[in-house]
């Protein structure tokens, strides 16, 4: 009975996913609603995948030379308006202060909703020459939108984020840069989080405020929805003239700088969530997971049972994240729990077990059950976590495989969004008023350019002008 | 000359102690001024320093059984006001956001200037059994304070911090958490940065708004001046009766949740230069040193010494934090860099020094040189770095004792505080009259009451009626 009440209150993910999401991040206890509109309360076990997510991602950072700085959370409004595509973009959903201790202020300002202008006028005086370049500054930091829609990790007024900023002598440096950042977006993606995701670029439409070009990888969620996954954006010289960042370059100009900035964010859980999740719960990829192991003594009254349990887990934590449940509860509610909470890999021991010489794994992505000899444990677990990360890479990259569809007419394209969800890959000739067509007909966006072409077609999906570029179309979180 | 340059442009500490700080932090590159008055940057190194204190104290706190979260940085005004002496702490320097996007908000929400509130809010739904209990939470994030005057990492509208916010079942089990994160605090203090702490309990006059009672750890710094290290506050059930915070305890009966809440924050990275710098800049613990050792190339364009630089680099970081300076730079103006920046230990090493297969060590504190055969260099690396470590807290030690007078009278009081700077312990009849008396004529402020208590007089240092307890007294930062 008590068993099945944990998992009996997940609504099924075929059924409803978008109420499977919510009860999973509830059940789960990765976050909380709070009294703060549209805010939520990242909790321990949620955190703990942030702080993983940042581990890993920030270790990446740094080997390529980025480091870490803090600035200021306020953006004064005239900063804020200093380059015209920026502000327009990034106005209608700020948060203003307008108030500090009893006085009113006498200029207003905004909760940053991301620093490209305070990072400009920062570059503006730390930037003279030649030597003081590259900048390839980064923060980990909160950012507020204000949305009026929002779902936990998903969309919602505050977020966590990196947000790295870079100030370069060239263009090509820049761009460099920025494909760079893009390429460790998409290698932490598919090595650490096993999200496979495709990389390209936004159109004009899609790209950022401000920026000269953005790059984005997409990743195919569960239900066949889009998730863009970390952006990295070219922005050229523009921000650099409107905020007049020069520098004395070698033959002694003037000359102003390139910039890029890049970004990604705890969406992430929520895309680790929807790609890797199932109806028992939360499926956690080994390298992320905060716990790795669970160890489940079975009847651990009986003498010696709990004492190796500790035992087991004391032999394995330098090589794993690993705990005991030593909680009061039935074996068979330990084993949802850790199933809900998507703990990569649970060991069974009990008496007999002892006896004998050893225990039971068993993997939460496929439930397998194998028996090991307890002196084979730390190897066996080792091979274990090795081989689901990469199955769990391997079944996600299928089933987005199995969820990308082609489409050389709007008939054609019409038919797999009305009736499939997925990617469509589709010819564009290049022309915004097609994407506009397709949002308003389908609500389906141009998701990105992917540098991998292919020719489906020689018109234009929408339109039947000659094709430019093939895109990934999707409906999008 | 340019070697003389970089130092040249320190005042001396002697000569201007708060104009020596603003010049070590500038020099050493730690901060930067920002369009948003009251406002930093935190440059790499010294973010750098706080990413070193983050990860000593966080893994101290995990130790303990602390978890991380991350809670909104808004709070309604309405739930600031739950608790009457919180909000009249804090209402009056708090920043306040009126407008979200094109909209005026229904209610106005200040950017958290501290979180009891926000905590509160969600424990109230998050604890329900005594199952549920204790909670150990903390969070790393920003906080604001409206401030009228400002100073790099001392007083600022904008810092970064931890703060901790439990939850228990009883008063005992509350009072023993706030000291056990006082004791972490301080450990951190002498252990990490190298500083010795007062511990004590603060007076009703300088406690926390809101709290029962706020525990201290005070320091000295090199000026003579106080700087209050890190808090931790019991309070009670006096937040829980004002949120109806409420658990179902063994005995089935209802009963209020007794919470404390402890921070630390960036203002430890002045406490840090003000302790240990010198007239020639920043001198960091190694413990928390982003960079332990520069090693300098001497004669650098000669054949094989860059190389060799390399090589001995590679040889020691994987025991420690190690860098080569390959700059076009002179070896004077290296040194006065990694002086100014505060890199314990620098190698220098030029053509005689390889072909002798030896190399010069200089410890940045005591400006010793030591001659070291190459193959013995890690070991004596590993020797200078703990020896430097605990010199400089025993240095610090004897600074503060040094610094740290007695009276019994209030002559002898008045005395001490207009010829001198440093503590000074007196009696006090626990009167807060006598601490108005003494902060309007001296500026001066009481620090704590130290678990350590000394018999000086048998009456009060201000009005002579019967003393209840030995205070230290101090101007504080």
């Amino acid at each position: 009975m008590a068993e099945k009440k944990l998992v009996e209150s997940i609504t099924s993910m075929d059924v409803d996913f978008a109420q499977w999401y919510t009860d999973v991040v509830k059940k789960a206890e990765l976050t909380d609603y709070t009294s703060v509109k549209g805010c939520m309360v990242i909790k321990p076990a949620g955190y703990a995948i942030w702080e993983n997510i940042q581990k890993n991602l920030d270790a990446m950072f740094k080997e390529t030379g980025v480091q870490n700085v803090y600035l200021p959370m306020f953006i004064p409004e005239s900063l804020l308006q200093k380059e015209k595509d920026h502000v327009e973009g990034f106005a209608p959903e700020v948060a203003w202060v307008t108030h500090g201790g009893l006085n009113p202020l006498q200029e207003r300002l905004c909760v940053r909703p991301t620093s490209e202008t305070l990072f400009c006028d920062f570059y503006k005086n730390d930037i003279q020459s030649y030597r003081d370049l590259p900048k390839v500054y980064n923060q980990w930091c909160s950012v507020v939108r204000w949305e009026k829609e929002t779902r936990p990790f998903l969309r919602s007024r505050e977020f966590l984020w990196q947000e790295g900023h870079t100030a370069h002598a060239t263009m090509e440096e820049a761009e460099e840069r920025t494909l760079q950042m893009l390429n460790v977006y998409a290698r932490f993606c598919e090595e650490v989080l096993a999200i496979p995701v495709i990389k390209g670029r936004k159109t004009d439409k899609e790209k950022f405020a401000g920026a000269e070009a953005t790059y984005t990888i997409e990743a195919l969620m569960h239900d066949g929805k889009a998730l863009q996954s970390g952006t990295s954006h070219n922005f050229g010289d523009g921000f650099a003239k409107a905020f007049g960042i020069q520098f004395a370059d070698k033959d002694n100009k003037l000359k102003y700088v390139y910039q890029t900035s890049w970004g990604m964010t705890t969406r992430m859980i929520g895309a680790i969530i929807m790609v890797h999740g199932d109806d028992s719960g939360l499926v956690l990829p080994p390298k992320i997971a905060p716990t790795q192991v669970m160890v489940i003594p079975i009847q651990q009254k009986k003498e010696g049972v709990l004492d190796k349990a500790y035992a087991i887990a004391d032999t394995l934590k330098s090589n794993f994240r690993v705990k005991v449940d030593d909680s009061d509860k039935s074996p068979g509610w330990k084993f949802s729990e850790q199933e809900m909470r998507g703990i990569p890999v649970r060991i069974e021991i009990g008496p007999k077990d002892i006896e004998a010489g050893k225990c039971i794994i068993c993997r939460r992505d496929t439930r397998e059950k194998i028996e090991v000899a307890l002196d084979a444990l730390e190897e066996k677990l080792s091979e274990v976590l090795a081989k689901m990360q990469s199955d769990m890479l391997e079944r996600a990259r299928a089933h987005r495989d199995a969820h990308t569809y082609t489409a050389a007419t709007m008939e054609e394209f019409e038919k797999i969004f009305t009736e499939k969800a997925g990617f469509v890959k589709a010819m564009w000739c290049g022309d915004q008023a097609c994407e506009d067509v397709i949002k308003e007909k389908l609500s389906v966006t141009s998701r990105c350019m992917p540098f991998e072409q292919e020719h489906i077609a020689d018109t234009c999906v929408c339109c039947g002008k000659p094709a430019k570029k093939m895109v990934y179309w999707g409906r999008a979180y």
